[in-house]
């Protein structure tokens, strides 16, 4: 089968033949429906530790079960399945409880999951270790279920943690209107009454996101003139939570700007920019630095997308193409989230 | 091997020999070091439902891993471990979140565990279905460690969802300083800084309970002047949660007369007792009727137990008494938890 | 001034004229703006305390400052506001945390609030012993708006409660869509992503419901028709929580029919049913019996109807036909919440 | 009545005569029984604010009831009481909730307390402007009890942020055994069954942290030193909780570098350090800056020391040694708190 290999660090990924895997006891082989395309594939292809071997790419992937390892029990052929993205240990209180996004034993593991030091979604066919790491999708068309086991669930896990803190009264901002960031609009509007205030540069995303629900956009390209227009709508008590999907220097100066006292800034973003704080008082307000998802909010995601209450968008590729699409995620040429499918 | 098997209701438990199981693939044979003798399997004995096949008895196990079925890993022979109780279907939403005890396919399980429909620990080996049911028992001796997964979790469960209520000025309720309200009033000391009353009809009870760290003991005989003593401790404002090990008419009925408002109560005994509740307004307090507990939670048991902090009163047995043990179980003769040590 | 009054425990209300208050050192002088007819003011005018003296009616109040008492500062004439109905002792630990329904000196309180032993809002103005009582409107109107201070407060408070439980893969059910019902709903749709059925033994108001947010509905004159079709909706797994603003026997029976494991029953009505449960294992819920609610839930509810989330249906009257009102109250003759505008 | 007080930022304080004050309506006048002397003081004698008028210092007191103004009722001259120390607006959802420490109109209010823009408790008398700031002491000794509202209750809320994390098999660190530290080791005991690093550059004050419930204590004087001798005791699983009550530049670099995954740094203390955080994945914790504590956490505090759980160790002087106490914490020449005596 053809798969989609990154090779060494510094390299581009490569699209070779490789043997279809089969599933020793108490894996489970998925065919592959979709395999999402990640902007984190390409700090691993440019920057990923050198020693690490090579394996097919693809951690944000849904399928139908092809066949099941000897002692796997209650599943069946033709279900149709996300893919648990981040795989732990198993058995630490972390992955006990379902979250091996925090495995207690991260810093040992040979892998962090398909596509992530092990074989992923970008092939026909991938293994998955165990069937705890797979949640039905019903009626869902893999292809398009594909991005939540990821672009959704790790926004998911970051409005789920802040949900105490977002009351009627409250008010939530969501910096940049992207693939995680134009789920979380959506997924805000459906999990609690806070009123959401959507900050992008581009005019095109923001009207998006009110579409998606946000109560109110701002455009950020002035950051001192946001700032001012946010704290405008909110008053003096500032925003409750604000969730950082860029994370460059001046989104995370914006976000330290508004926050209230009792209120949180969620840093998801992975854009390089510092958290610079003197430590002076009165601050009153945290700071969460969240990793994907747990395997119960997957469960939860892929219920929000039965209940028609989110919707990834979007555009498919054959695997083919996969370097293309590599070269348009870099150049910002990608609309909503790719997903290649085999 | 022997084993003590649970052969049909209404008739007493026979110690026969059974052939020694070998695991199956993502199956773990345990090497039973001990098995707690709980007074629920009396009412599996006397009224269990008449279909029931025959099993071996035995919910309540600790032992070392003998064998590990094919596909199992991180696991090894000769490690002491801790056998997770309620076996649920293993992949809904409270499987998923380590609660095997709210299983949602509870309905449709053919068995609820090992010693409840599957062979369970009153033999040299037990078979369990997948090592997500097991937890390291480190140094802690598995006759002595047996009762921390029933008599221990099951209140450590009660309490923890009782947790944010059990702020230093509350005070907690133990009524039954029995198997598990002795190990209440361990947790409940470990875990919260609530003042702890312990209520038992029994002088010698209390004096143990007191040991343990109860604040207050009250003899609950005279259910009038208990109320009242209680009353007189607390003030106005009643208690903040009332754990009933006993659950039998006159225990309920203190407990709802002595809870304040916003306060619960926590009926986790068996007696047979009714609550029955006029439905008169203003009432403002909780009744939580919980099940054993999650498998995270047994990971928390076993830490508090090896950090010196709760500690089962046990009494160990050859196999070959069981019968005798049972007797004595019904008939009050055992004095903390009566374990089985093949 | 124009007062409701109520005179004596089984004798009908009087209106008549009393002087106009004048705020004392700390208190405020509100003039209403709407004060709400409930259900619970027929309790306590059929079957109040004896003892009880005379005092205006109306519990459930909003209008505009008219007056503040000296020290009073934060606040100034004319400010529309809500009334927090439960008046506690404003220093235990309940109150402290403005939780006043549960106020931990309950039992030894003069008046339970303004229409609850004081004088409530039945009449051109009333005292309120503090400004910690009210909660500002903004722009929304008193006579509207008075409604929220109990007929939404209550079921606020109820389903807040039980948030944490209402993830998207989970189904609330709400039993009976009248005055705090059809508030309900529309919170719940507010507050969570947990799909809604709504119940009730009357078409038309299953019709509201289902324009309100309810996903589905099911008329439960048949008890055990409405169980199956229930659990037809939810499968195995069963509904997670159900609100039951009804309260009778078969309301009572039904909840407890499809609750599941982990689940919770919220008894919010006052319909007269008992809740008789024998204690049998495993159950593995709660039964929350919760009581109006906090000032913190109450800026919460206002906030909800100013975003437009929420909406009583009122219906208004000049408050020379209280009488006439509670007539129709008992004969079941009004629609949605009325409402004394005096 | 003399008293000691802020007369310009970067000049010393100055003790003076000053009038006894009188309670306004809804006032309350107490009797100062002891002023504990902060940290923080140095900071606004030093970097207060040039508009900032002129004050009586102290924000940390204790004292009896002597006088009730006009309206105030539920108290009584003579009643000993702890002053809850920030003083906010009252009436937003923080202050309603007792969180006036995080008062939305925060930036607005003309004083951040007595002692911080107000009068304090530097002298016979203060003034409190309403009795909700009050918590009754019972039989604690007021000289004894000041440093409760600050030094134990910013570490108690600071703790119980994290309490969910603290479960039995977690470990929380403790960084800086001094005013508050010493607070905060006695407090996880009571609190939360997870052992306590204890952390200090001094063997002394590790020995006191043995002596109050550390399970283990590490001197920081080498940081890399430090580190590796804290993973050894946890693992590779890291810290659950660090507490940094000194939150320079090395203990925060200790504190990211031993922080395990869904864990928390809380930074308590006022070091002047900087948190400078790369923001590169995965990270999967959070950072608390908390400040103060809330008010019913005030009360939670005291039923502790009322319990004999915790206990500010504490020097007395007298009123007019207040310069010479300042220079003495200047130059680290406190033991514990010191608490100035009228």
């Amino acid at each position: 089968m053809r798969a989609v290999r990154f090779i060494e660090s510094g390299r581009p990924p490569e699209i070779i033949d490789v043997a279809k895997p089969s599933p020793r006891p108490g894996e489970v082989l998925i065919k592959v429906g979709g395999a999402g395309v990640c902007h984190s594939d390409l700090h691993i292809l440019d920057e990923g530790p050198r020693s690490l071997p090579a394996f097919t790419l693809g951690h944000e992937n849904a399928g139908w079960i092809a066949e099941l390892g000897d002692g796997v029990s209650g599943w069946k052929e033709g279900d149709a399945v996300a893919v648990y993205g981040p795989w732990g240990c198993g058995s630490c209180h972390a992955c006990q409880g379902s979250a091996e996004n925090h495995c207690e034993h991260h810093a040992s593991l040979p892998s962090f999951g398909g596509g992530l030091g092990s074989d992923g979604g970008m092939a026909d066919y991938m293994i998955v270790p165990s069937p705890r790491l797979l949640v039905p999708l019903g009626g869902l068309d893999p292809a398009a279920a594909a991005p939540l086991s990821d672009a959704a669930l790790t926004p998911y896990h970051a409005i789920k943690n802040a949900l105490p803190l977002l009351t009627p009264d409250a008010t939530a901002v969501v910096v940049g209107v992207g693939g995680l960031g134009h789920m979380a609009v959506q997924i805000l509007s459906a999990l609690c009454p806070a009123q959401v205030i959507a900050c992008d540069v581009d005019d095109s995303k923001l009207a998006h996101a009110r579409e998606l629900g946000a109560t109110y956009v701002v455009n950020t390209s002035d950051g001192e003139a946001a700032r001012a227009q946010i704290l405008d709508i909110v008053g003096g008590r500032g925003v409750k939570v604000a969730f950082d999907f860029v994370a460059i220097q001046p989104t995370i100066k914006l976000c330290t700007s508004i926050v209230g006292r009792g209120g949180r800034i969620s840093v998801v973003g992975m854009g390089g920019g510092t958290i610079a704080l003197p430590v002076i008082k009165p601050y009153a307000y945290s700071i969460d630095l969240p990793y994907w998802g747990s395997r119960t909010e997957l469960i939860e995601v892929i219920a929000l997308a039965q209940a028609g209450r989110i919707k990834a968008e979007v555009e498919t590729f054959p695997l083919n193409d996969a370097l293309d699409v590599y070269q348009r995620l870099r150049e910002g040429r990608v609309h909503g989230r790719a997903v290649l499918v085999p």
